[in-house]
């Protein structure tokens, strides 16, 4: 069986991977004609919306990778809920490059509660999927490893409620204010980049 | 010779986890130029044949990836009958994506129909490869593990040559109604995503 | 040093993976306003120099992978020129969309010949580096495994240096008949498909 | 913890590996209308700066390749400030398809100092992640392998600060002469070229 987990981490890899190298391809170079120098720098500057996306989109891929990553070390086995919670949370992550163009494209526009509800809408169904994955797992210790005591599946649960939480706020908040319904993820991502390690190193 | 497989299972796997991940690609952000935030919602909604046409290819492909994960364990050895069947099936898995942005842009207009048709028929092909890729393997038992009894293997032949008719059918149900074809292609889908974890968890 | 060797044969397979997948992507869907059945089907007709030049070089990159495949089973260690065969090879390897692209454009029209030349030339490019990277491993027997015999390395290097006869005569001839010289080349891919595996089964 | 450096270098090594494929999607078939042949050959030629960037970006993405791998090979364990710094690093690794695609629309018109200076940059930028993530291992030893000399570190610390040095210089160069700054570029992949083997040879 623990070869079944190992063929599906190595697919779930590729896919984070190739997800977070195609969203450059949404990063368009300015065509100008007959450009001097000064044009094309002016031509990049006006290019932020995308190049914030971009990057912003990358970390929040790898921060689900890790996150990914770290769930399956708890996992022992594999059954059909796991493959249909693993499945939800691939096709979001597959997904992100098309709200990251139109975030990029928004951005700055009268539409840009819109665009930053949908890129944050996105993350929250994400998460719905990467919560019902971890309870597919975790409820009733369906498939969890027997080293795995309850107090961390606790507080594990606790930051994926968080994530729910805080996803729906900024969507809420996104179509009043589009910067504080990004700011309110950004916190999020921010929490997690932070938090993550340490919960690695606990369990090295 | 077990080396030999493994090496194409992965470069299998990795087509599967690319083709699935490009599938976004086809998805094209609307470029709408002074938008309010209503005209991109709205424009988000007439997107739907596109998200619909989206999340059935990324389904599908996933369930043809679980299936031949399944059947690469059932196998001994590699030989030249294999690798053609298994380069069809690739090749198939590759192409996806156009009968999917073809999907995604004829939906809803008076050419659903030829749309759904060379959808469907593309999955048809797809199918007699994995039907060919199957007997490479269990025709006279030529490749199969010993431990794969015959009932197995009729139960699964079943399953293939069901899978034939139904795409047989719904190729034809699509020149008459684009959204029946549609429909019973999405049966044999269903059933698949049902029956498929079952027969993992014989196994296991 | 084995493990050397596992790592690049991973990363090379990774690019072939990709390669043969991202092919997909220069075939267009007809992009039609108002139209009906007959007119899509009627478009996916004429789409048929798009259709063949993806089948052709998706066959072209898996026997060109089998190929790498075979002599990477051949070789004990790395070193700088294998390296850099290795690398030219796997830069032609990417580059293959690009006249694929090329020559779904303009089969049937009257700058047929450039097309077909240049796509048979980038595969003459594609064999110098093959061939190189067979020399890097198998001149003076450099970083051969011990076990491979003399008269399987010239039985090898004469189908690589017919490789490079065959293509160099399908760029010149295709200056002449773009049909001819596509057909000269796919007797070469046609012999290759059917010589690899009897070639797999005296080793196993 | 073996365990978990083996899964962020195969995530790695996918991220190399499809960047260095996608490069080619930014090099577009000239699109003629009732086109001869030479015309089809000409518009080839004007497409010097496309292929030019093509081949430049996927041996230095190769190069980087190779040093991260090397890298790796000394590391014991990861912490949060590695996983950062190898996160920038494929982060600007995802980036290269766009100042490429910029170098190969600008090169040969007036402003192809912005181009090249952006594609310098941003190999500078990749340059800083890489010596961040040099220092996240070997700065006090914090995670290199006991195995490793400190004679070994002090040696290749000199190349990563040649390399931030030699991208400083291109960048700003490159504001005055395009060519001549992106030929300081390229002498710096060429030691590295050269360079490269010789310590793997070493070490084997």
């Amino acid at each position: 069986m623990e070869k079944e987990t190992a063929r599906l981490e190595a697919f779930s890899d590729g896919v984070f991977a190739i997800a977070i190298t195609l969203l450059i391809l949404e990063v368009r170079v300015p065509e100008l004609h007959t450009a001097a120098n000064r044009d094309l720098l002016a031509a990049l500057g006006r290019l932020w919306p995308s190049f914030l996306a971009f990057v912003l989109s990358f970390f929040v891929i790898l921060l689900i990778w890790i996150n990914h990553h770290e769930l399956f070390r708890m996992v022992q086995g594999v059954d059909r809920l796991l493959l249909f919670a693993n499945g939800g949370l691939l096709l979001m992550v597959t997904f992100v490059p098309f709200p990251t163009a139109m975030l990029a494209h928004y951005l700055g526009t009268p539409a840009a509660n819109t665009a930053v509800a949908f890129y944050c809408a996105t993350f929250l169904v994400t998460s719905l999927f990467h919560n019902l994955l971890f309870e597919s797992v975790a409820h009733d210790r369906r498939l969890l490893r027997h080293d795995i005591s309850n107090q961390e599946i606790v507080r594990i649960r606790g930051n994926y409620h968080l994530g729910l939480a805080v996803y729906t706020i900024s969507v809420i908040v996104a179509l009043w204010s589009a910067v504080a319904g990004l700011a309110i993820a950004a916190l999020l991502w921010l929490r997690w980049a932070t938090l993550r390690y340490s919960a690695g190193r606990n369990r090295a």
